[in-house]
């Protein structure tokens, strides 16, 4: 299987993309992906795996990589010259997309590779939509009858004030990796974090910030067969910040599983099912959950993990070849002018 | 201003696609657009205004059009030859969204205008999403406080029973126009219509099919200021099937406005705020509502409404003129190489 990493995208975690692909390189061993980068243009480069670096990013060297469009059936890049060239297209058999927050996992690649027609991993539109609003997230798991934390929205230029009692943590809706983030315990301390969330978002989620909350941490897909990651009880500081989070993504070590009775186990693995099918079929996703007095909480959806959780999984390669093989396929919708037909035969002009 | 309308797309509604932005031609006086069609294939064709009509289509003829191509800030054609030809860009402000169905409402083109650069009238990408599925819809208003009829949701492959009392309506979660779409009465016509909505989607809505039930439709959007149609009493036969939908898809001439007292007018009005602000800001919708004992239930929303319900406005062209000029934009972020960098002079690289 020949795998195309796309990454970057213009998002606040365009580093963290870079970090995640990076990390992916050294992590595959059978696999050797071709790397396609999306620059904050959003103009596509194809990346030689050899320059696979931090630093040809930041400095800009990309520039001088070969560069690609996007049309029906996959990349292409052309030969140069002042008409642009003859188009050869990037050999690959499966793109996985691999650009965490916006343009990745709003639903914009999802769109993108479902109408010019490229094969790829990674949350569908509807899954990629509901997963990246923190709210969507909520209405979800509740049509599911599963719990979520407490929560308000506020919206930018409106009301300030929650009923909730503090500490509250403050969140963008839409945004991921921390960014925006913060916990509060005071009137001004919600005020001060609220300007900072609505730099991000126009919408803020508010909830209770539960001291010491124990999280879990379940990665998975659905091939032939589920295929469930170990559970994880990550080390947690008050919270990641993004600091901690970007080194977070390039994570490429295997972590030691919670220890937790058979029964939550069984309950957790259940909600992944319940959460992932059929809404994220062909995506790896990530849950991250909370446990308060026995009862399971969603807290979030990774449709797209850092380093697509690899660290999680006995056999990450051969997952991703068996997920390649069990794709999810837009239907083909014939069009064959019946009814335009049908009318003007009616109206006597045909 | 210039118009570009995107018509067709690979959906079930590609027809009725056609027969909107024909009418629109004919509705627009003012303003003379450029006419981008979308065929079943996905393939962009500049279709002039003389050759819009139907037989244009239906004919194949729309192929010896100049075919275009979609790239970073706009659609372009060559100038033909061997090696592509020079590219030039099809001249047009802002592009009208007129594919109704799959690839329009699903969110694909709000994906691709926004990736690419294109100002668009029409929903955003989450919007999108949350309209096209009918039961996103529904969990949309919980949230809102909005009633909606009682449902069931069906899979595929899954079971077939519903505790709900005959008559029922059986829909299809991600369609429009009543494909799929069937009246039951009898456990045996739930088999039946079943069969019919599983060719089209995965999962079935099953709803309480009332009676004579009462309809209001309403369209609208936010320009600078509120500015909402006339609310219309739809006259209905038991529902209207697929041919009739289609010639409903051509109207243009105004309608009589719903006979109904102030205050129900009023609670319309703002059940149609509450749901437009801010998902639908830059799109013109269609909100279909039930009126059941005074209580106002959201059935639908139609973030691209047949023809755009050009027949519920007194002044169509103006409103299109000022949604243009109030569009949302996709904040700018910037890319900074921050993380990068700070790491790599930790490492002692920099």
């Amino acid at each position: 299987m020949t795998l195309a990493i796309l990454f970057g995208g213009s998002s606040y975690e365009h580093e963290i993309s870079i970090v995640s692909a990076i990390t992916l390189k050294k992590v595959l061993k059978r696999i050797a992906p071709v790397f396609i980068f999306v620059d904050g243009e959003r103009d596509f480069y194809l990346i030689e795996a050899d320059r696979m670096k931090s630093k040809t990013f930041s400095s800009g060297e990309y520039k001088k990589s070969k560069r690609l469009t996007l049309e029906k059936g996959g990349f292409f890049s052309s030969s140069g010259g002042l008409l642009g060239g003859k188009k050869k297209p990037v050999a690959f058999d499966v793109l996985l997309n691999l650009i965490h927050g916006r343009d990745g996992e709003d639903g914009k690649v999802a769109g993108l590779m479902e109408f010019f027609g490229i094969p790829f991993l990674g949350p569908r539109l509807e899954a990629s939509v509901l997963s990246y609003s923190k709210l969507d997230t909520k209405l979800l798991a509740e049509a599911l009858g599963i719990t979520t934390l407490e929560y308000r929205v506020l919206r930018r230029g409106g009301e300030r004030r929650v009923d909730l009692a503090y500490p509250l943590i403050v969140k963008p809706v839409h945004l991921g990796s921390s960014i925006g983030v913060s916990v509060v315990r005071s009137d001004a301390e919600l005020d001060y974090a609220l300007d900072v969330a609505f730099e991000f978002d126009d919408q803020v989620l508010i909830e209770p910030f539960v001291e010491g909350i124990v999280e879990y941490n379940l990665a998975g897909c659905k091939t032939s067969a589920w295929e469930l990651s170990l559970i994880e009880e990550p080390q947690k500081e008050e919270f990641l910040d993004f600091d901690k989070k970007y080194m977070d993504f390039s994570r490429d070590s295997r972590v030691r599983e919670a220890v937790l009775d058979e029964g939550l186990k069984e309950r957790l693995e259940d909600a992944f099912r319940m959460i992932y099918d059929p809404l994220f079929l062909g995506s790896l996703i990530r849950c991250d959950f909370f446990v308060v007095d026995g009862v399971i909480h969603l807290n979030e959806i990774n449709p797209i993990p850092g380093s697509m959780a690899n660290y999680l999984f006995e056999d990450f390669e051969g997952l991703l070849e068996r997920l390649a093989a069990s794709l999810p396929r837009e239907s083909r919708i014939p069009i064959d002018y019946r009814y335009i037909d049908s009318i003007q035969k009616a109206k006597g002009k045909a």
